[in-house]
């Protein structure tokens, strides 16, 4: 039997369920964060943490469990189900539902070839509710991200009112020109925990950052486009909307490889 | 026991969950109505079931069930609970997860009071996520009316980056001047079930109806604000921001006579 955790009681995971007649429920009012299990450990579960708080904290929803407490419930869950490598996600609904779940599922990765090839995108014309703030109002990602999958594209790219593609439906966004390396500055996207380890490989490497929103005109200057994630660390973008992008991926794969690095120190 | 229906089943309402683990549960991916069943009668099923599908369809969500089935499951709860009176909500989730839920609970009234008053509402600055859409999308909402709440309001009527205000969390938004009603064009927010009654009405009453976003700046010039909703029918609002408004109430609530005449016909 598959197990889930809800208030640190160890359950079914088909019981990790919530009730519709729940206003919050119905309504979305829900935080999120998505982490890697990798060789029986919890990749930077402190980042995690810190952000799941700063989502509720930003539209009122009270997580009421300690880092350190939340940390031993995924321990349990991880010792009881016998887990190495795994996506563990952690749901926290407020109001009247108030209940964290944690439940897991296999390690999200993806082929080599995503990383030597580069992968396909979408652009799609949207703004998210609340950027900094992971929760489950996320109708905008997922009919992105399912336009991206019916034309064959790995992702979709959001476009704002002003034409600037700020990140993916689950990932961060970048461009490199130039030995400059070009993201929308923390106030208007999520602030990724891998995106900050992006942005360290990238100082170590000799990248100069700028933190600006990049305009859409100017994608096609640029010689590296490259997404940012959890399961993703960097993943280049080799193709734009239908179109062939960037001279190569040289600089986000090293990128990558510094990412994987860091997030197990 | 009180009961709720699953895909044409009769169950507890204490099993109407979804799982976590389903994408279409975790990213809002659902949309839903709330009916009114007034002596034993449910109102304007055939307008509501309309209004589901259309939701559904802007999302690309499949809703497989004929709306003369869907009528004979609210029946059926209907009949098993022996509800007279009650507020029915259908909540279709999609994906995966593809399931139609109807829960209901007792009849959403109002104090005489709020109709002879008024209420009292705030403006909050938010656009809604495809306007036109009943989804489960709902944090935008739910956070604007939390913010009424605490500030003892009512509601919170939704202001977009134009400052239109264009209607509540939970209602369609109208005023009056000079015998001429103004409300947003269909186009820009939810077309209210009771929205068409109360233009209706309007119409009967011989008001001239203007289609055209109501300015933040022009609403202290008006006589009469109110909000529609099925359970409000017309409701006047007498204090907005805390500062009083209009001259009085008394199109109103002949508006909200004749709505509530018009939804049994």
């Amino acid at each position: 039997m598959k197990h889930a955790i809800r208030n640190g009681v160890l359950i079914d995971e088909k019981d990790a369920q919530v009730p519709l007649y729940l206003r919050e429920v119905q309504q979305s009012f829900s935080v999120y964060e998505a982490l890697r299990l990798v060789k029986g450990k919890i990749v930077r579960f402190e980042d995690h943490y810190k952000r799941l708080v700063n989502s509720a904290d930003e539209i009122g929803l009270l997580i009421n469990v300690e880092g350190n407490e939340l940390k031993s419930w995924l321990e349990t869950l991880i010792r009881e189900d016998n887990i190495l490598e795994a996506t563990i996600r952690i749901t926290a609904y407020g109001g009247e539902c108030n209940s964290v779940f944690i439940l897991w599922s296999k390690l999200l990765t993806y082929p080599d070839s995503y990383y030597t090839d580069g992968i396909s995108a979408i652009t799609y014309k949207g703004e998210r509710f609340l950027p900094n703030c992971k929760t489950g109002n996320l109708l905008l990602n997922y009919l992105a991200l399912e336009k991206a999958h019916k034309e064959d594209a790995f992702e979709a790219l959001l476009v704002d009112r002003y034409d600037r593609v700020l990140e993916g439906t689950r990932s961060n966004f970048y461009a490199i020109k130039d030995n400059v390396l070009f993201t929308a500055p923390d106030e208007l996207v999520l602030s990724g925990v891998t995106r900050i380890l992006v942005l360290q490989a990238a100082t170590e490497l000799g990248l100069t950052i700028v933190f600006q929103p990049i305009g859409f005109k100017e994608l096609k200057k640029m010689d590296e486009l490259f997404i940012s994630s959890t399961s993703m660390a960097a993943l280049p973008i080799s193709n734009l909307d239908g179109k062939k992008t960037g001279k190569g991926h040289e600089i986000t794969l090293a990128l990558k490889d510094r990412v994987r690095e860091l997030e197990l120190l």
